[in-house]
């Protein structure tokens, strides 16, 4: 009998999903970053719960403040991707035993942070025990039918772009877990996006109202695995032709002899969002971007050919379907 | 410096709720058993999340199949206490390592099986690794606002009721752990209260749609503590005249020699609701649930003295504070 460890998180989700009475007419089909119910008058509840494990999500050197946070956060930047405000937020806390009324209070300020940053506000949850850290966010918000920026709208031809640079919280982790040199001048942005990721929510709201995005998501899986997942949802492939290295991200991997397209593709826990573009909006999309403090990053095309594919100097590469995922 | 051993359950959530921004106008005041946000038209989203742990809520002899299910029933029943229809429900999963395809079903077909049989869907959700089974449910309904039964509308005189007895899941609880003596006959019934709880669904729908209650609340942190919590958000007190023992529970406590009262009053774990009710609409109350196949059994009357107190044949004693508690 096959174990967890070797299902991995996408075949245990495939499996739950393959047990579970569909509901008719899911506004957003499952696998997709957030969830949805209709509540009439046009407009749709959108839910959205992820949850923050102490063994897997919180790195050596990362505070419960900057843990408390980030569970918000991680949950924020999928309500970004789909242009989605997010309104309020409820918290489900399982505490280790052990932790002072300090502690508690560097948790609760987190999770205040994490949601004052985006407007949204802890209005409920439930705490219990549990032998690990466990910080499960389940967050609402309210949009218009048929504005959410689904995964599953590209066409072939559609300009791909990212709302950042990649490849900084992979090597932030490596120096977390101290196996790798960084002079101070990179240490600290390496370092900050592992510790205070910030969602791209005024990117996404932009994007939103721009109306010139066909599909998108958030890259917490890796930029690799990101594009795959929409290539899957809208049967499109893509021809990336540029590499979102971050400057800090190519000094690190020369000092360390790292291959650079390893940490911007492979990486995960990076909270940029992944977008595709009707060319002729493109400038529209530019804009909306820029007049919110924001930049998109042009890295390249989908295909009608469903492959994922590098361009770099002429030359092709596969991207490959990986990335971060749990029990492997 | 106090450990959270010694802080409590409670202790850990006041200081995070005085750690938070409080939302303007929120619909629903921190520590009721669900929350709120104005949605408009008259309407407020009714949105509940509660985490199942492993270690602290599945017994010895609950399966994955049962402990998926009651992670969901358990979130069911805060909503029936406020007399809200759950609609649709996101899970949040955290699985250790080593679970096998089967047992990834028996998850998948437990949650389906909590949602269905309330009339609800899972509609989304996310999976990781933790080190222990972990399952956070958030749920999520419509009520029309001024509907919602909350813990804070008792006022003296006011009937109590609850819509069972109590006692079978603390009895059983004992079972399970196997220190105890019980007979066949009331064995199964026993066991399967923890096993296989139920939410009080249809009885909360029709007390709310009968608006001859002042106040509710679940009861699964235990009798004594639910009135405990009712008489500080109403600024009430009880004078309990009738336990409401479950038959079983009678031949369980004889047979082991145990309290009853102690069994009844500061179990947890059961989710019966315990509702003020007018006293005047008390006759429609109690036809509303006969009219869905349940029962309200009266089991004494709020007083403007805060105090709650038990008197059985003439005897008063105080009702403790005390119930279920993490972290103790």
């Amino acid at each position: 009998m096959k174990q967890n460890d070797a299902l991995g998180e996408r075949r245990i989700i495939e499996i739950i999903q393959s047990h579970l009475d569909l509901m008719p007419k899911m506004p957003v089909p499952f696998g997709d970053d957030v969830s949805a119910y209709d509540i009439g008058n046009g407009k749709l509840a959108v839910l959205k719960t992820d949850m923050l494990v102490g063994k897997t999500d919180v790195p050596r050197g990362m505070s419960l403040w900057q843990a408390a946070r980030k569970a918000v956060v991680m949950n924020v930047s999928d309500f970004a991707a789909k242009g989605v405000k997010p309104l309020v937020l409820l918290v489900s806390l399982g505490l280790p035993a052990g932790l002072s009324e300090k502690d508690v209070e560097a948790i609760g300020d987190g999770l205040n942070a994490g949601a004052r940053e985006y407007g949204a506000y802890v209005i409920g949850g439930d705490t219990g025990e549990a032998s690990d850290l466990t910080i499960s966010i389940s967050l609402f918000g309210i949009i218009e039918k048929g504005r959410l920026q689904l995964r599953s709208g590209a066409k072939p031809r559609d300009f791909v772009a990212a709302t950042g640079l990649f490849g900084k919280s992979s090597a932030g982790l490596k120096i977390l877990l101290g196996d790798v040199r960084a002079p101070e001048a990179i240490r600290k942005a390496l370092v900050e996006s592992v510790l205070i990721p910030r969602a791209r929510l005024k990117d996404g709201l932009a994007l939103c109202q721009s109306k010139a995005v066909t599909a998108a998501i958030d890259s917490s899986d890796g930029l690799a695995w990101c594009l795959h997942e929409i290539g899957r949802a809208s049967n499109v492939g893509f021809l990336i032709d540029k590499l979102p290295v971050a400057r800090e991200v190519k000094k690190f991997a020369e000092i360390n002899d790292l291959d650079i397209g390893e940490l911007v593709l492979y990486g995960g826990e990076e909270y940029e969002l992944v977008v595709t573009v009707k060319p002729k909006l493109w400038r529209k999309a530019d804009e909306a971007i820029r007049k919110v403090g924001g930049k998109l990053t042009l890295i390249g095309k989908t295909t009608s050919r469903l492959q994922v594919l590098l361009e770099i100097d002429g030359r092709q590469s596969v991207i490959e379907p990986r990335g971060y995922e749990h029990f492997r």
